[in-house]
């Protein structure tokens, strides 16, 4: 979905002395906040709450772009998650937790720096039928067996993205310092991915690793890291469009006895039954592998009627389910009190 | 008085596809600051300080409203209170404490979700001839007997509000969700509000109920609420306009007798000498129920000079007084150190 | 540098009522970013980072001017303090750390109150050839002996500043008040100063003192309080310009035995090689007195390349040694491991 914005009207007003410039800033948000019920969402039962962001997270922000001349640009965005059931900021005081960037783009490609979101983040969004929607996607993390997440490297602070498309190809890359004095690998993460569209077909993968604190002893591969390996392919039939995902999860330590692996898929459907209504389906399993793990699985639904462009009501339903009494949840930002949990969000979405 | 903002030119420019939209974005804020001199401000006398928000608290904020078509709106409100003596966030890692808010609106009113104002802030807000001004009312709030503040239920987090006006009759309401699992009562709050204005009358009354973290054993009445009660009324002779409000105040504890009860009187009148130079003053008396309590008054006084529509310069004084040597304070921002304070405040007022 | 910046167009906009305004709301920030490489970063050696604010501290704000007629205008400013390797504010909970301030101006000068940037911190910038740029400056403060900053008095809360020019010259006066009851002295600040200009010259000189908590018991100069006199020039031969500073610094305790006295002394030059082209080049030495200090020097340049007003790409380099084996660091916003640091930045700054 194209993000609609407000263009504060840059060019020709504030820097009328140069003439080739084509600047903007702009000043966007997206206001997400529904009624949702939740089932087995304590040790006493269920519960009836106002939830912010069920489609899409909260966010204001600015971004703006400045024609160099000779295809060069600079470009720029601070972006701020926002709880509007509270009006907390997503991070107490990280202003801008989900960019804060500066930096130049070409035809080569873009190259920014600063606090950003991931190529496996940004490369994978597309396939995930629910769209990350905490209500109720899993496809960058669901509640595991036990504490574990074994999710998606979603942001990175003291970061280098380059992103650039060469027709239908995409290619990206994000490098995250460390910043460990004499340890240039210790605490590093780096993410790399390809995309592929032809027509209806678009396909992605990405790599990324998440070195630990403790990672430059060597050998390497023997110490702490996270590394997740995604897949996702859609096609879009015209009303229909089709959608499939999958994470390999590994988080190695330093005795490999202690490493957890899972696998995540999904897969799932939009069907635009008008141009303003469309429903949204998908189902996400997740294998933990080795033990009596809880393997979730979750169905999720909604359905979504535009007001315009800009403004959206959704019905959103999720129904997780656990293996051996394992506890779970319809979304990674709760946990759940029983080995299934039902959620049932009514929500309005607003982007400006 | 009307706030006037800063249209970002958000008709035909960013959304110029939507050719009946009538949508705007405005940044607004308001920056209020003065020399305020403060008697008995500690045991060792008074103090002379910067202070930020002597006639409205300072603030920064956007909202929005977007033409969905047939009479109805998507409304948003982003607001931050901040005080300006020292550029913080008026709550530690609230960005938005003030309103953050997505909704709808038509002619049978409007519903708003997240965190707001309350309808009793609202409603009775014109009803106070000082307007809520911490240099110096106590509508909403005093320093009374001890640690009480009795004061009113301004605003919610996890909230649904609905206000609608037909002719001259306003209904609002408002539900904040307790959220706590398997106990929908706990922690819920909830206000009620009819307004009533037919010429240059105009009357208000609110019910609101704040339920406590245990509120949900029965009998209900017996566990810990805090219910307030509020009647105001106003007249507008032309330059001169009468206020009158009153507040019943009630902490209910799950032991009767340690129940807290207390009743605000309030009144006052506003003169304009020219259009530009308006004279303010009001009396607060407060009634603490039962003992030997501090029962204070309040005597205060505003002269406003409007330099603009936006801005204002202004000298406010207050004189409080408590008995049975209670200690007493000015504002409901800081305490006091004796059984009577004087405050005096020069400031100046901008609103964008 | 002109600081460029999105006019919000709200002249003839939000208040085409009054027909004299000439009014203003500008949206405005800087972000600055780039790979840094640090060497004796910890005891383990060097590090390569990703820094914030290389050149200039990265910033959001608004600001704002109405005109009021009769010369008078209404000014606010609203900026904060960013770092865009993390996304966070500057100073934690404080959202507008660097301005937050209302006021009025007119031929006779400018008075603002709030937190704002003392006297000292404005009057002198000009005369540092690396612009404060913490990568590599030391005009505002070094690390010094031990945890020694010996720094400048940069900014304030609760503080009125007035600014006035007339002709060639510029008078400033900041007073921050303690607000401690019953104290007036205690905690209270106080910057003052003089600028002269005469076609291609620049001078100024300041005087500032910050009270400590325990400064009213007399003879007051017998107790903790932090003086600082500043005085700066600079020559503008056309395309080189050259800048030197001084800085006297005194903290004061109330046993004079333990008072600690330095002088910071600085030079440099600027050489515009193209208008686009810009060499900077510093020396910052720092005298502490008395003892076997770092008494520590620093060599830093800076290549500079604008790519636009607003864009510009920057190589600096930093190379600072201490005496007696003290450590020492090219920064003030990061300690060293040895008693040499080598620093080398290459960034990319924008404005809006």
């Amino acid at each position: 979905m194209k993000r609609t914005a407000l263009a504060l009207a840059a060019t020709g007003l504030a820097f009328a002395g140069s003439a080739s410039a084509q600047s903007s800033v702009t000043m966007y948000g997206l206001v997400d906040a529904g009624i949702e019920y939740v089932s087995h969402a304590g040790p006493n039962g269920s519960v009836v709450k106002l939830t912010s962001g069920g489609k899409n997270t909260s966010r204001w922000g600015l971004r703006g772009t400045e024609d160099l001349g000779g295809g060069l640009k600079a470009v720029f965005a601070l972006e701020s998650g926002i709880a509007i059931d509270t009006g907390k900021l997503d991070t107490d005081g990280t202003l801008f937790d989900r960019r804060a960037t500066v930096g130049l783009a070409s035809q080569y490609g873009q190259v920014v720096l600063g606090r950003t979101f991931t190529t496996t983040y940004d490369f994978m969004l597309p396939f995930d039928p629910m769209g990350y929607a905490p209500s109720y996607s899993w496809a960058t993390s669901s509640t595991a067996t036990g504490n574990r997440k074994d999710g998606l490297f979603s942001r990175a602070s003291n970061a280098i993205r380059y992103d650039g498309n060469f027709g239908g190809l995409k290619l990206g890359a994000t490098v995250a310092m460390g910043e460990v004095a004499g340890d240039f690998k210790s605490s590093s993460k780096y993410a790399l991915g390809v995309g592929y569209s032809a027509g209806k077909f678009a396909a992605a993968v990405t790599w990324d690793r998440q070195n630990g604190a403790g990672a430059s002893t060597s050998p390497a591969d023997s110490t702490d890291y996270i590394q997740g390996i995604h897949a996702g392919a859609s096609y879009d039939f015209g009303n229909v469009s089709l959608f499939a995902g999958y994470r390999n999860y590994k988080k190695a330590f330093t005795t490999a006895a202690a490493s957890e692996r899972s696998d995540m898929y999904w897969g799932g459907a939009s069907y635009d039954f008008t141009p303003a209504f469309t429903l949204y389906g998908a189902i996400y399993k997740q294998n933990i592998k080795g033990g009596t793990d809880a393997d979730p699985i979750l169905f999720s639904l909604r359905a979504q009627y535009a007001l315009s462009k800009r403004t959206a009501a959704y019905l959103s339903a999720g129904y997780a389910k656990a293996r051996h009494g394992q506890n779970v949840s319809v979304s990674r930002d709760f946990v759940g009190f029983a080995n299934n949990q039902t959620g049932v969000m009514a929500g309005l979405q607003h982007r400006f």
